[in-house]
């Protein structure tokens, strides 16, 4: 159950809310909000316990309505947050009306190799430019990323192209630092239940790309963007990037796009696609990009290597430029038609 | 192997290559082409072994071209076929450069059902009827279909408002029966791997409208269209319908849209997409339409009833008729859009 | 819910319960038992609807008990039939008290090959016999089993040894033949849900030996089994055989051994577990025969070829003669130490 | 490819075949052993390369074999440590010949609650004693542990009975912290990939229990173990907990019994196997672990709480104090008839 309260509800008028949750033998739970504060009350109610809940709560001062939420996410539902968010970062906004491309190598290799991958998205229309420091590998033999050089390579090229940044942080302990060079905290599907690195990602108040796990459950993946709002953290982006296939044989995920309108049903949240991991095939992302957009995505995060061949991580689903100039246009001519902002 | 024979190359000449593959020790497979005559070699090759017969056949009389295709299927294979197929029936075309809308109800429920769900379907510009007489249910306690009465009905329906109409048939021993009664044989998700099915239903000349099982591979999928290819009948339509879902929570299946781009990869077959069991639930029917023809399907199969509510199979996830013309109108303008015909 | 009669309740007895049903508006289903007869009313009550119709049956001359069942099988339920049933075929008994081994090789090949698996069987102290004479085949190039020329074989080899014999059937229309040729009639994993040859192998009244399919979840697998029990035969034996893999690297598919006491305590049925398509591999065949049978499996089907290198079919996941030897000494002294006959 | 140096060999020896990789354009990873040294080479060489390696290193001084590996681990592979690895911690064995039993609650939730947890393990004849501080939770709004307090509990508790403690610890930074009070590191099935995790793991020389994640493939899963070895240490035990299931209806994964020989056959590390979040159910505890043993595991880690009714996380699974005692009693017998110590 929320309660949610008027706009210029006083603190007297909340704390009265939570007391006669508590007389109910209930806890409640303050869910902040931009200029609005609500109540959640986390527990199951019975069905009894429910209407009088109700009752109690819906003439009291300073309730602006109390609404049932079934599901085990609060702050991330569309119950909490009717109005879609849109996440605004460096002069970018992810969310309604909008489309956005995110666009960049899968690790940073080199200021040379990062700068001429930036100019391609910069060139392209592009806005946020992706690029991996710390990369989490399966093998520990493979190539492990350029780390803290890695870092400030980033902050140089967007610095130098005005692109947004944005790269993945893996673990709690390295919020700070990370924090410190890129414009966006993304968190990796491997650590979607990472949850001391959700908390810490949530404090640190960046905006958080929080990927889905290959074998997370929407309500799972919600709930994990639940610990960062729960942080007072609302800008939260979901990404859609593939889970676990039937067949790796063609694909190294399944893209599973149906997510995009189950999530943007449950919750208010922006959503971007990932069709480079999603996919696993350059040759895929494109129509897969395209689909994203017209199944309702707010944008989505393609790889990009100034040289796919040379690539010291995951080459074969980057796209060259001149793929990624082409895929540009032809998401610009669908923005278009389907009255989106690129 | 495939060995592909010129345009008008003689028996004496096909024989001679199937003598060539015998004394080299490997069995030699007639594929029966359009007017044309190709020999596969579905035996596994050494390298050495390729070499020497490549060199073997290539400059014999009638051969037009040795091609090699590492995949396990030789007739659904692009080596065997490069240029895509249109599967043409009743003046419909399925195939590149159009998209088909099939639209009607999970089951013919009675003549007034069916023929009001036709008109809607005729109205809003589809061309392709689909209902079920025959029903797989996974409970034997629940409706099995009109059998026989519904095929009637079909053939009825389908004759008075000029669709083509298509029906699942469930048996290789009803094959015979059903087309008798439809246009288009549909052999649902659960029969993809009932080959004596596919084989009746290769032997029957009519199109064949396969649907991918929850499960089943990519490679398994295009076998199976094998069997039916493999019979003489060319006339094959792949359709996507969702894969065993991750979370059974929000949508019944997965839908694999990147399966589209795949199977045009390696296949000349047209790829139809049914997002009504790829999600099981009406609201995302239209986004995922949407998103199959940006990704490259060509045509949609969807579920539409006069009334849902109603509906004796499936109600969750059919269309209203003002459903179904609200979508006709998207992908109208989608489909202008992209330059192809509805 | 499930009214079940008195042993030697009257047809007038069933009719007055059955009219009771209908008057309260819902239809019944008649569930015919070994001398005893239930009915059943396949629809969903609301509360209030089932405490009333409790009241109404509960009190009427026959009724023995009148018990809820949420799952939406019936007589393959344990509420239905609390104990557990053995099928009893050619003196062979499968179900509570016994482990049953059924051996042989994937298909049938020739008398010889046959004879010999048999013999070995036969020797190790297995009670059936196994071998497939009309193959499902992913592919149609492979070896699709020796048909009719099969049955024969097994046929005679089984009255030769004094095995019972058990091999698959693929379509409705072959019911019949395999059923003159064979005991046991198994229903493959890609049949499960093909509903007419489920029907059709019920009214044989042959045991049937039903394998769970690579993605069927329990309750679609006990309303397969559903199928066959409805038409008046309760000689139906369950079969694990492995589901869809997170990994096909080292295994063709996941057995899922939890499957066995899950089944246990939602049906009847006896459940017999097949190790070699579980795991694909040989070597593996061992550990997972030893693990059903302490899961409480009722038996194990396992793979045996004479020579499996020269095996036509599934040679990676056949035993030798003398691994089969060595697994039936490792499974007898299992079965003593686990108070089973073998 | 593994180079593996005689017992005693040199420096020099080993910096000889390091070099001799050097110039032959690859680089060489030395790879650390008990009293032995080997090297591999990660990268993935030519048929000739590999040839001409192999011939330039097998005759160097004080190399003792040249193996292939095609796996791509390599310290956790059965090429590099041909033996079964025994994980020895607090006088309590893990590994051939032994069955070891861990039990305890779920959460750590008072000094009383996991006293009485401690005596009942002790009792029965168990010696590792479990129990979670740090609780990586789905949900922000569930009990997420008594932290700091729940550790000291632990270590006092673990220190009046005598048992070996085992608890998860959720990120890199608190490795020390857990590694002050508890004898085994756990890492939860979730954060399986979490690398920065693992490398601290690894460098605190604290025996690591690794679990599987729920869609982890078996490379994965060893790739992961590799993280930790290659920080020299040695002490890793492998825990199969269930992957992601079909069904979730009757079970809440899918306990992937067959990965026990699967790891067995692949790596040397000791294999234990967890019933209880395997199938998430108290009732299929037993069948599951006794198959465990069965199957070839080195042990189960089992769930029990003095109450679990009362239980403050995953109470549906945890055995009771009498359940937990008659598991013991099975398994005892069991190992005694499969030569096994307890």
């Amino acid at each position: 159950m929320i309660i949610v309260m008027r706009l210029g509800a006083t603190q007297e008028q909340v704390d009265a809310v939570c007391s006669v949750i508590r007389e109910r033998g209930h806890d409640p739970l303050p869910l902040p909000g931009e200029g609005r504060v609500a109540v959640g009350i986390p527990a199951l109610l019975s069905n009894d316990e429910r209407i009088a809940m109700e009752a109690a709560l819906a003439t009291l001062d300073g309730v602006s309505k109390v609404t049932q939420t079934t599901s085990p996410f609060k702050l991330a539902s569309i119950e909490f947050h009717p109005e879609p968010t849109a996440v605004e970062v460096g002069g970018v906004r992810i969310g309604p009306g909008r489309f956005v491309v995110m666009g960049g190598p899968c690790s940073v290799e080199s200021y040379e190799q990062f700068r001429a991958a930036a100019d391609v998205v910069k060139a392209a229309g592009g806005t946020v430019l992706r690029g991996g420091a710390f990369k989490p590998r399966t093998s520990p033999y493979s190539f492990q990323g350029l780390a803290l050089e890695g870092l400030k390579i980033i902050k140089q090229v967007a610095g130098e192209t005005g692109l947004v940044s944005i790269s993945e942080v893996m673990s709690a302990d390295m919020v700070g630092t990370v924090g410190e060079y890129v414009d966006v905290l993304q968190i990796g599907a491997r650590s979607m239940q990472n949850f001391p690195l959700l908390i810490e990602a949530g404090r640190s108040q960046k905006p958080v790309f929080l990927k889905r796990g290959p074998s997370a459950t929407i309500d799972e993946f919600l709930l994990a963007s639940e610990y960062v709002l729960n942080q007072n953290n609302p800008n939260v982006i979901l990404c859609e990037r593939g889970v676990m296939p039937i067949d790796r044989t063609y694909t190294r995920n399944t893209l599973d796009l149906s997510s995009v309108p189950v999530l943007k049903e449950l919750s208010h949240l922006p959503v971007v696609v990932d069709p480079s991991h999603g996919t696993g095939v350059a040759r895929f992302v494109a129509p897969m990009a395209k689909a994203a957009m017209v199944a309702g995505a707010d944008g989505v995060m393609v790889e990009m290597h100034p040289n796919p061949k040379t690539a010291l991580s995951d080459g074969s689903q980057a796209l060259t430029p001149s793929q990624f100039e082409g895929l540009m246009g032809e998401l610009r001519r669908l923005a278009e038609f389907s009255g989106l902002a690129l």
